[in-house]
């Protein structure tokens, strides 16, 4: 099969992995690559030198295309963007962000721009700043996400009749059935995340991983909102911000008691009780560690499977 | 196409109407009966004098199967039990509250009985109670929802992994897509409200179908999570209880807030400023309002296209 996402990225399977903090570095991208999806490097994460470094060990790994995500609300954006310039990276997701301010010279450059929403309001202004596809991210992805709480089985077919250029699912994508239907919704690809956070090639602490394989239902919520709403695994950490929410806590005292550095110290370091842990509600059917290679061939043939023992009514 | 739903309840497609308060009195309930899904009286909205007439009234409106949802936590739960005996009702959809309860007995009696579930914990509950099918609700749907905010997307798989009744899938499924997305992802069938809320023969107020038709994405939230979570249109009334939390308002003052009969005056009476307004975040994509048997047939064509146009990776 070939469609709009495969010739867009020139890549075998509609699968892009999800840029994610502290877990898609090279590793991870060039596996996913490799194997036939699209690999992303999460450039949240990464200071402008460990990007160049994580970009350049990506080129040496596969030849196949890569991509970087970056979030357009870091101060060292400049920088990044500079860089991804340099190593002529060829396609870039933004998010966080205005679609506006980066898409053209990014384009400019010959880089193929997607840029990651959650509203349809977004998605129109993505189409006015001329990128190439959208990422619709649902209410029940890991990590950072809207404030409207629209979940991907409402949000794709809302995006899909108002825009026509190239449509990305994610939320809730962990596996051939849930691909197959996000593309029965509209959706042309999908992005997965939580399903590579716990793959080989995952930078991932390995505490980290273990615990995305012990997630069960409910065992995610989406918290901070009023710092920016983010998907957590319950833990310590969580149950300090429930706390503080039920002491009426400002906003301030909340960015206080996050800190910095919260997702690397879980996530990275595998402080599971300390740290911030991102993961989507799709965790709870997650039950073991595979190779992208194996998550991806998995899926296509789920995927697959799925399709041929649906019967029409 | 049969399968395990449509034979269970002797339907000619899979497609449950929602048992939604003050929408899905008689003539919704026969009217999708006749159209080939399964109707369901709504009983959350009546008292028992009240349900047994729209119970006498779907009867001689439809010689097909229909049945009542049956929300477990109304004090005049055992008149409602009895007069649903007294009359026959062929097949009970129990929600809000435990399907040990009332299941023995009305299986007992000749009943088929579903239950509505929104977390594995209480599908297995289901299981053991010795329910003839589960409903597995999504984060995404209107009015009454549970606590783990699982959508759709995630939690039909993480059900259908766990048991092998037969399983309806819930929330943002409102056309032939999200119905085959929600086959695909394990559901045997799927229940649908707010859909037919914007229905010729719901017993909504034409002002509140005219509203469902105007709701964009992000115009429901999921509130007042202390006295039991439930998805709200954004009005005044929903501004009020945002300014309630915004003051530290206890769980007694939002119920204060809450009052009676708010939804009755918001859904049935049409005071869209003053009133509690129940729906779906797929109102989003709610354009017109279509008779039930249109809604009925426009899926099944749907679904039917849907299904064609997808393609093996």
């Amino acid at each position: 099969m070939t469609n709009n996402i495969t010739k867009l990225f020139n890549i075998k399977y509609p699968i892009i992995q999800g840029g994610m903090v502290w877990c898609s570095g090279w590793e991870l991208a060039s596996a996913v690559s490799n194997a036939g999806g699209l690999g992303l490097i999460g450039a949240g994460s990464m200071y402008p030198d460990i990007l160049k470094e994580h970009i350049q060990k990506t080129q040496k790994a596969t030849n196949k295309p890569y991509g970087v995500n970056l979030p357009l609300l870091y101060p060292q954006i400049d920088d990044h963007i500079k860089i991804i310039l340099e190593e002529k990276v060829p396609i870039v997701f933004t998010s966080a962000g205005n679609p506006k301010k980066y898409t053209a010279l990014l384009k400019e450059n010959g880089i193929t721009v997607v840029h990651v929403i959650a509203n349809l309001k977004f998605a129109l202004k993505c189409v006015e700043a001329g990128v190439d596809a959208i990422v619709a991210e649902g209410f029940e992805a890991g990590g950072h996400n809207g404030h409207e709480e629209t979940t991907t089985m409402a949000l794709i077919p809302n995006i899909r009749s108002a825009v026509n250029i190239p449509l990305i699912a994610a939320g809730g994508i962990g596996s051939g059935q849930a691909m197959l239907a996000a593309m029965t919704l509209g959706a042309d690809g999908v992005q997965v995340g939580s399903r590579f956070a716990a793959s080989t090639e995952s930078s991932a602490h390995e505490s980290f991983k273990q615990l995305i394989l012990d997630a069960k239902d409910g065992d995610t919520k989406l918290s901070l909102k009023e710092l920016g709403p983010v998907r957590l695994l319950k833990n310590e950490f969580f149950e300090q911000v429930q706390n503080a929410y039920a002491n009426n806590a400002t906003k301030e005292e909340l960015a206080s008691l996050l800190g910095k550095g919260r997702a690397k110290k879980g996530m990275f370091e595998g402080d599971l009780i300390e740290g911030e842990l991102e993961i989507g509600q799709v965790s709870s059917s997650i039950n073991n560690i595979l190779s992208s290679k194996e998550i991806i061939e998995e899926m296509i043939i789920d995927y697959n499977h799925a399709l041929k023992s649906l019967n029409s009514l």
